[in-house]
């Protein structure tokens, strides 16, 4: 059934995006801010389940591109996604008929509902990496075969660019990140294009749904002055891994990337352990007392505020924080051998950690079914 | 008259082009080579000047783009500029009628005429800058105000990106060499598009049978045992501003770019002078004794073997050849403020130095009149 998108689902997105985005994907406030205004203003977005998309549907992912940073320091215009998304059509001479997200974390989360009230169609429930990732190559449509071309890219001042054929993903990753560092650090894309049985077939399903259901039940644990941590475990179907103070962040930009480690040490039930957490970016191991793996991308390992359950970005994490780390499995659409070449341990230069999954199923199910909201 | 490209033809070109690369533009030699087997087996490459151009004709420029060191390295498939103008086509949705050459300096000289047997089309007998130069804001086109985009490049894999809008033509150069770079450094062209009208406007006129022209009077000369550098002059309207031996060359990566000095003493005439040369890719300034500029680009300053006439670049030349150094007065579409801007020498770094342009004119004449081979 689809459902039509409401201020209160988008302040809940906020936060649930924000967790699923495992520490990067760039803040969704902003996003939130926009979209409530339109929805506000009368837009009306509407949301549908992949299973409501016809096979023939002309379907394209949008998103921004570039560092978080960036995003902060020079905001966009708000146009470019949408943009591309209109010189893709131009490109290929038909309309596109449905909007899909890229990426459920982070800031990304919020471009598409944007976008589907410039264009005016409707949004599928559901993404391509079910979190957050650096690189455009791993998205699940990628991963499983999509061309990531035709597709198209968009700055701040309208200049557009189609890459009208690259073979494969990682190519277009790096077409695509040296564009956009001319472009300022910042575009707005619109790609892969799919018909509706591709992404029927490729996409994460239920994630946008599923976000604002974290969001909400963070939300109504605060109200409850129940565990916010709880809840947030009970949507996503994650464990606490860890519980305590954040003693060190170490950041280094390498490639364009944060890379780092971030250092714990636990309380409660954690006391006298410790944990660090390599990232780039997103969280991508970690690691308890003497070096023990007990997390591994792409399982989620994400960070809150250990008392209102609020996502913790690379960004902003500090020494005396005190946050709890969940551990959520991936979506099974990460966990294949194809997935794993993509965004396993070894995609992120870490080719001598075993990943070993997560036990139990993202969001609790092993495929979400369709939800209304 | 619309004249037919021979084998003859392509070897005097291969030399004329070398010269008017003024020292950079890469080695026209790979070209004439697969030009010329093109043409043995068949091909009918056909050159119409400037006034033989319908006003509403389709008219887009061709050529290679990155590093002549790459392009030595690893040689080109010959069908990057093909399937850019390909790609183009598809992005506007119509044929293109006419090929110009945007670099008639170097190894670009050729490029369009392979295109021609390809695309089946003719080719225009004029260019965007009646010498080399080395980014695309350069060309004569873009100086007077047409538009970079739509535009194409495509690669040895036949990787294809379309460039739809970009405002300006410095922005422009940017996103293409950042592409071309992650190309592996060399890539091929298509763009910018015009009509019969604009190309009449803009381009320098004639460049191509001037090429030819400047090739078969060195190649007569060293036949007749006359001298090939007078013969040089004589066609190209220049001036020896030196004759001696390479004493130093220092050479330096900068931005991509040969940057660097080249150092002469004279012989004969100029015996007890010194004539010290700045370049990148193209030489620049051509200073004498104690610093006193006696050349500026635009103004082209070519360096030839003081024997056999031959072009010799900023690749090869070395200690101890025996150049002449020719100073040709750079067409008047060069010269203007607009030109300047974009091509004197504060456009590659020397805003200290005066342009004062040489006396007489490119090719002898104000303006090339149609020249038929």
């Amino acid at each position: 059934m689809a459902w039509t998108v409401t201020t209160d689902h988008l302040e809940r997105l906020a936060i649930g995006a924000g967790i699923l985005g495992t520490g990067g994907g760039g803040n969704p406030y902003m996003g939130k801010i926009v979209v409530s205004r339109l929805v506000r203003a009368g837009a009306n977005i509407q949301v549908v389940s992949l299973d409501e998309v016809p096979d023939d549907a002309t379907v394209v992912t949008v998103g921004g591109m570039g560092s978080p940073t960036i995003g902060v320091e020079r905001p966009g215009s708000g146009e470019e996604s949408y943009r591309a998304l209109r010189a893709l059509e131009k490109h290929i001479g038909r309309k596109v008929t449905h909007i899909v997200s890229s990426e459920i974390g982070g800031g990304n989360s919020t471009t598409p509902l944007r976008v589907a009230t410039q264009a005016g169609i409707p949004v599928i429930d559901g993404d391509g990496m079910g979190r957050a990732f650096p690189e455009l190559q791993m998205k699940t449509y990628i991963i499983n075969g999509i061309p990531p071309t035709p597709g198209a890219l968009c700055d701040y001042n309208g200049h557009t660019v189609v890459f009208d054929h690259v073979e494969d993903g990682k190519t277009f990753e790096r077409y695509m990140r040296a564009v956009t560092i001319q472009m300022g650090g910042g575009a707005g894309y619109s790609f892969p294009l799919m018909t509706g049985e591709q992404v029927r077939r490729t996409a994460v399903p239920g994630t946008l749904s599923l976000a604002i259901r974290l969001g909400d039940a963070v939300l109504n644990a605060r109200a409850n002055h129940t565990s916010p941590v709880e809840a947030a475990l009970g949507v996503t179907g994650g464990f606490q891994l860890f519980r305590g103070k954040i003693t060190d962040v170490e950041r280094r930009l390498v490639g364009g990337f944060a890379r780092g480690l971030l250092k714990m040490e636990g309380t409660g039930d954690d006391l006298g352990r410790t944990l660090d957490i390599d990232f780039q970016n997103e969280n991508l191991i970690a690691r308890r007392d003497n070096g023990e793996v007990i997390a591994v991308v792409p399982d989620l390992i994400c960070l809150v505020d250990a008392d209102t359950g609020a996502p913790l970005t690379t960004e902003v994490v500090r020494y005396g924080m005190r946050a709890a780390v969940l551990g959520i499995p991936a979506p099974v659409e990460l966990k294949t051998d194809a997935a794993l070449r993509s965004v396993g341990p070894a995609a992120f230069g870490y080719p001598e950690v075993e990943y070993v999954p997560l036990p139990g199923y993202y969001a609790n199910v092993e495929r979400v079914a369709a939800v209304s909201l």
